[in-house]
């Protein structure tokens, strides 16, 4: 893998004159903090690397639900979000009871398809790990793709749009 | 906790002559053995106590498989058995890439519940975790309690019949 | 299993004028909230069985830190507290995403050992699961057992005085 | 994500005369096979995304044993392996108490780092599930990088070897 993230990084830098993010494009973000249970940890000490997808899964969750919509309802109304594609880098590790901060970027608008990024940063502030996953829309009946739901392109339209 | 399985355990005691278990009432045993992944130890370097469930769930599914019995083809058919109580002492710890032995018992036919014991032995042959796991028979569709199926009293039965 | 928790839940008792707890002797009691993950919930469509053991842990935890104690600290100046067993009662589902009440007791001061009582409470405010879980205090680098630190048994002293 | 392993699955064509795997380079691989558990679904009904990384965990600790080296007593030796990079292409779903292939590969002599590629099929020899973990090799003591150790060199060296 060369660089995983490159064109999604060279985003997040940071002006050095007011300290902001910038964004040469618009985004939807959204912050939430997990702490690392002892049952996520292995015998390494730290915490074993499938158990992000836990933190990836916790951090959209919430991320979608700061947009005012509910992954559970969208499921109940019979739509579901299977993941296609995970991609995670590790640099570095995450310890029992640390409060991670798990940071969630929806850099594109949905259409068949809806990808979230992730950065996790330690209780130190340091970027510990990041990742990208790729959910599908189906729906639940058939399990057939499908379109994002006009709920959700109207909830993230107005992080996108340019004024 | 007194003593977990004190009448369980008093069952199992091996004949000095014939070298064969003593079963005082006739009973279902499987035995199945799994191999421990890296991820589920923890920190403290053995298997995190909560994973034990996922070895006692695998011996369960394997002790009803080997009676001709899918549970996957019973939740097909509309019945579920979802888990009333479970009760576990832990007496040694199990090491990643440790081979199990995990020995689950049927003592008493089920009715509305169904409750299976389970023993699991390491490398060395010594005992590290016995417990018991009730679980209840439902109607899927309801979630309302039903009883075990025929074809499960069936299949347990020439394991009871005393003859 | 006869009735898991009988002599604790006697204890918990509302009274009827006051509103409050009617608790004979004195103990520890600790709330905390856990949201359940998507990942956590089986094919039933509810949490899985062995993971309420997260849920416990969690609750363990966060109780002692309560207390002005750090398990974490705890293991890192040697002693270990492995599980040494767990009875669980399932009286209810746990739904994903679902902001789930969990209360951790001790009743008894620790001596070798220390026990915790455990009750999840669903969003509605019923409840769905109770149990205990005993943990051994052991050396880290011996695995030995050991007795509970003065440090702990100085914390919990205040809750269980009469005064 | 465009082609997640693009280079690799060209290497895996079959071919048409001979009915044998076509490998324009060396390469080793082993295959493992692995019952999905009920613990390991989610309410979708198959198995969670984040699960597959105990797959892919156990395909490379089956892989590496059958090269005569146990990982557990690599890392009991002072090197540990931890995870530095995951990739994983959801192509189709498991189900519950489905038997998996799950075979692993390494396309390339280990260095400072070691990648498995891991390609898992369902029970009716569909392509299921594809990924790469990217290991590194570390001390355990110091947590700094190493090199791949001699004996694991030395075990691979025969699959790569042009006779």
């Amino acid at each position: 893998m060369q660089d995983l993230l490159t064109g999604f990084l060279s985003l997040l830098q940071v002006c050095k004159v007011c300290n902001r993010q910038i964004t040469p494009f618009k985004m939807f973000e959204h912050t939430t903090y997990i702490r690392v249970r002892y049952g996520e940890t292995d015998q390494m000490g730290y915490v074993y690397y499938g158990n992000y997808s836990l933190y990836y899964e916790q951090g959209r969750t919430e991320a979608i639900k700061s947009l005012g919509i509910s992954y559970k309802k969208l499921e109940a109304s019979g739509i579901m979000m299977p993941v296609a594609e995970m991609k995670v880098r590790y640099k570095g590790p995450a310890n029992y009871d640390e409060l991670l901060k798990v940071v969630s970027y929806v850099l594109e608008m949905p259409s068949r398809s809806m990808t979230f990024h992730t950065k996790i940063f330690n209780e130190e502030g340091r970027l510990i790990n990041e990742g990208e996953t790729k959910l599908m829309f189906v729906h639940g009946a058939t399990r057939k793709p499908c379109s994002a739901t006009n709920e959700l392109i109207e909830a993230l339209l107005p992080h996108f749009n340019t004024n």
